[in-house]
């Protein structure tokens, strides 16, 4: 397999990006990184034609073929490549526990995003408010379901990454910026131990690591400044 | 298997709850339904235990264990009863045709739930236009979906139905109510040709054709109307 099989279409600021880097790296895949320069302008022709419904990144484009929505994206690696490099997949073999892996996952995706969105939107006034409260219920949830759903951890796969690790793992890039721009703490140790824990041990887990690492906290912090300065025209 | 092995807790007109019934019926599988009885305002002590997280119906109980979110339903479902009185599945096999399948199931789920919320919750304005406008790109984004996508049909999943047509089929039985509040044909025949004729095809798919009859057009129209009274206190 040439690595140019394997593009990314992304913009290395981009949690949803990292999920497929997390992803690929997991599985051992080599790819080529293609940055969107301009997601609040004029966006490529690649991205268009990779992703006429939507026009949003990630894409990642597999022997020409794109592929869209980044957790769909992480499920089609885990189905394209299920054995190299990688102990286990995404899933679990057991229908339950899928549709739990799968609930959870689809939980981050819905309500940590709304909580993310609202704070990094939004200077700081009712919205952020709003964001705060949404992002901690989230954590708070999350952290039951590490406890109460997934069983011992260290992570919600076990002792192995799921689906929902790298759902959830992904925004470890992005919590400096909610913090900063939203003047909270995003994992508070007293309401959220497990996941305090789960934190410090998904970040050090190699694809996560590495993945994490395309995505330095502070620069994601200056990108985000800087596009919500150009895009949303917000002082903070 | 006994039939109270498999609950179905849900209310009659939620087109979400269709979703399941469609599932179970294409799979044989016998259930038990449980009628929610008042969703805008005392929720069932079965519901809050069952789905403490989104409070939400449907939830499917299966051996004592909940399952939620509606998609997601449908996949255990699938996975749970893989060959029992059905041709196939509801995902193909390969994972590039998977990726797709789960792409507009997902769209979907986002962009006619949107549509179909702005026109279902509001009195005639500014958001049923809106909602319109959405509801009326979503059905020309499937038409060319299900035109270059998906084959020669006549359903989503080819000569059987797959998780889009159980996604898009469920919609079926909002549509009189969408067109009436909404003051608009929700497909047209200019616009939309391949999938007016999906509509209706899948209609007489069986298990479709079943699922819909638990919730006939008018009487769904007449429920919602009834909760945009006494929840939303908006006339029409």
């Amino acid at each position: 397999m040439s690595p140019s099989d394997v593009k990314v279409l992304s913009a290395w600021y981009s949690l949803f990006g990292v999920r497929i880097l997390i992803a690929l790296k997991a599985k051992g895949v080599e790819y080529e990184f293609i940055d969107e320069p301009d997601l609040t302008g004029n966006k490529s022709k690649l991205l268009l034609e990779s992703n006429p419904v939507h026009k949003k990144i990630p894409v990642l484009i597999h022997k020409g073929k794109p592929i869209c929505e980044s957790l769909i994206i992480v499920q089609y690696i885990d189905e394209t490549w299920p054995s190299q490099h990688h102990k286990g997949c995404f899933l679990p073999q057991d229908p339950y526990e899928r549709a739990l892996v799968r609930f959870w996952a689809d939980y981050v995706d819905k309500k940590v995003y709304e909580g993310c969105i609202l704070i990094l939107q939004n200077v700081k006034g009712a919205l952020t408010k709003q964001g705060r409260s949404v992002v901690t219920e989230s954590m708070v949830a999350l952290d039951g379901a590490l406890r109460d759903v997934f069983g011992p951890g260290p992570y919600f796969g076990g002792d192995q990454i799921n689906l929902v690790d790298i759902a959830l793992g992904s925004y470890l890039c992005v919590f400096e910026t909610m913090e900063t721009l939203g003047d909270f703490k995003v994992l508070d140790e007293s309401t959220c131990p497990h996941l305090c824990a789960w934190a410090e041990a998904v970040a050090q887990y190699p694809s996560v690591k590495e993945g994490l690492a395309t995505a330095p906290s502070h620069k994601v912090l200056e990108a985000i400044r800087s596009i919500r300065k150009t895009f949303f025209s917000l002082a903070e």
